[in-house]
């Protein structure tokens, strides 16, 4: 059987879950999970991710979003998609020097682990192709001039227009413009190194070192403008020593970005993120 | 608005999930929590937990029970009962001479973080009869012979019949029978100092440290009548070093211990845990 | 035989680790434990601290000191102190309304846990007197009056001076001011409730719920004029989730903060933290 | 100048630490690391780990060696040897069809994480050839005959023995036996995919999947001839939910696993393990 993922979310009020449930019964679907969230149960906003199984998805789908039209949207004021499982997210993958997060992206995509497709992988440096190639994925070396960084994101965006669902940026050191967020029209996510909101921006290990903090972490959230400020997707923290040198934290942070950034990268790719202004709703 | 429960389990089939909100709405209920799983989308079991807010619960209790049993019991074979939030679970707790367990329930109950009564507190020693008075909470001395443990058991019966929904074992050091846990009729958690199935039956911080373990654990589970052998529902561990004696695992595992008793029995009272089997479907 | 912690800070040279442990032996002492640690092999800050056993401590110490003098402070530039592990410090707990950090402190002393004298509870509110009484620990009341903090303070010093060795604040909701912490002349260690340095400041549970992190934390430090900037000494997190409101978080946070918080209190107890300028070593 | 780890084991004595540290000091070193633990003060075993850095170690080795083999050897009965950080340990990975420990080994390697020299990796299968080749270590191939095991061992030990100081079963998926074990003459470290002792032999995560575990671990062991017996060097554990199915606590599992033997290989590599008796000493 098909297996399809609805995405829902709007205002709050009675009776959704009844209404979708109906709906997709009526629709001969068998629903294998549903999980719904509400920031406040009183005029708050509302989230739900149901997955159905469903044979013969592709012909009863026009007839399924004829009805979801007609009760969700219009009925309750709803916002709804729907999402094959088969449909797999593609993806570009954004890296500059380091290797850590790009290659456990693509390890773990190789064994099977992440959902989705690695359309390319785009690079402002040529030292990762000879790394990329065994595993068959187009590498774009787009150098970036600071004078004129607008060159290299027409370029990005040429690349990417119609071609991806995600872009990752796995410890990609270059700024992100508005304007490159607003005309790639799809989610960016990015890893940063450290439990944010502690130690904002640039040297964050140097920081952590100084700081004399006993545990560091890493953060995946959506790119917004305001750098650092975009809703967190996943964190996670490791602990360090007195005597770890700001490299020691460096390397132990490396092993907590990758994983962050994975989850993270699976979650969105299983439509398990939903964005609530600035903040995230994850069903897992 | 009352705030109700409802839980159901049986077979899984298609078409629970919009029998349920349907007969949830058809009774002006609103639904604001529903998680369900299922052991396998083919022929598995299902399990569903459903939070509800419906005004006047009591005088549509009737009505919803009739239609429950109609459509889930007779038309779909499944078993539901409703549990309205407001209604605590009555727990009697069991110690020994440890009162880290015992102290921290009552301390979380008393700063509110369970919900529940706390009726009564059964030891086979007078020890700690001392720091429950604070409480104010009857603490029943209840020796044991081991000659003729069932005189215990008896006198335990009589105090717990008809006056508790739960008995939690916190390190209570005497055997439960089999013939005692058919009696009560209530679930009984038991909180094991270890990581099950590591270091069954007793002395597990000994064997630990004999077996050079980097971890201890605790363990809470439902008792059954195969010694540390019931269905698990919650665990936790902690780093532990060479250098750490024996006494020093059974200190830091105190504190896990109490934890992961407190979070067991904050699920169980909030019908949270659903026994499948010799395993547990938790939801949060 | 009297076990004895010997404390070394100074600028490293070679040859310190050679000095204390040729003195020792001359002096008839066994070592049990040794950790050292410098903050940079060239030219670094150096620390250490040994655990030793000497029958007869109290007749060898005069010798014993005069040696240390000579070689270590005369000869070597260091900083030397011997504390007997016999002789616990003498607490004072200041507390306001929230009993989660105090109970535990003391629940865990009157277990052995914590190798310290608690002398007295200090608090802004009558309280929490009544949950302190079963402990048999003074509780001094001392209200709070904002328009003249100093008055307060005044009874604070006249009460601990002299007195204790360490004040550990445990939810304590009020300034302390650059003067008090003068005065009082001995370490302060204050329990904050996030994971320093990220929300920095008052509410920061709220702050957490609406940055949507998905770890909260506790940070124990030593208090410094600087607030919220002090050296650091333990740190923890737990996980949370989207649906967990601030009160849910604050909730959790108390768990972290308890256990944070007594473990730094510990490791001070027990000589295990050095302060590194605005960081600190800790010996575990 | 020359950094150089001195290792220490033996009975407990008085005088040992002041022994070594003076003997240091006489032949112009200085100590910049040093770790000890006796398992008993009274009558227990001891070890130590010191780092020292000394110009012109080479010139001095001989003489630091006699009086070595004088005062520690002779003197107080004492096992020592002398390991130059500069002079990495030479290590054989094992490998079957699984590539993530092996991978992840390399990578780390290649990153210079881990202060090794790969010599080789072999495998009963060839399915990981390709993988292993970017990195520029000699992959052997060497398939086992289940009827004549000791073919394929005596071919191990051809490439083996005088090549290497270490042997890592990263997942290596046949039996060692003892006359192997015995013949290597260095120390093999395999990972264990559970969290010993618990499901302890074959299919451990059927089996936690079974008995229902909220927490899945891995291990990293010195192998001895009794399977899932030798002495335990690392442990680490992940949370799992009742809905992963077998196959979700494999892949949860290897992330695990990786990280594990990582730290493990790491450890031993930089002599931070000493093995007592059936368990370990771990100077971090």
């Amino acid at each position: 059987a098909d297996s399809v993922r609805l995405l829902i979310s709007g205002e709050d009020r009675p009776g959704i879950v009844a209404a979708v449930s109906t709906l997709l019964q009526e629709a001969g679907a068998n629903i294998s999970s549903l999980d719904q969230y509400s920031t406040d149960p009183e005029g708050g906003r509302f989230y739900q991710r149901t997955v159905f199984h469903l044979d013969g998805f592709s012909a009863a789908r026009p007839e399924l979003e004829r009805k979801l039209d007609e009760r969700l949207a219009t009925g309750l004021g709803l916002t709804w998609s729907l999402r094959p499982v088969a449909q797999l997210k593609r993806v570009a993958i954004f890296a500059s020097k380091s290797d850590h997060c790009l290659l456990d992206l693509l390890w773990r995509h190789r064994r099977g682990e992440l959902p989705m497709t690695v359309s390319m992988v785009i690079s402002n440096h040529a030292d990762l192709a000879e790394e990329v190639r065994p595993f068959n994925i187009p590498y774009f070396y787009v150098p970036v001039d600071k004078s004129d960084r607008q060159a290299a994101e027409r370029r990005h965006l040429e690349l990417l227009r119609g071609n991806v669902d995600l872009v990752v940026l796995a410890r990609y050191m270059q700024i992100i413009t508005g304007d490159f967020l607003r005309e790639v029209e799809v989610p960016v996510i990015n890893i940063h190194h450290s439990f944010l909101p502690a130690f904002i921006g640039a040297g964050p290990y140097a920081k952590a070192k100084q700081r004399g903090v006993k545990l560091i972490g890493a953060t995946a959230h959506y790119v917004t403008e305001d750098l650092d400020e975009g809703p967190i997707i996943e964190q996670d923290v490791v602990r360090v020593k007195h005597s770890d040198t700001a490299a020691d934290l460096q390397r132990r942070g490396a092993d907590v970005e990758r994983q962050v950034l994975a989850r993270a990268v699976e979650w969105h790719c299983e439509d398990r993120v939903a964005r609530d202004g600035n903040t995230t709703v994850i069903f897992l």
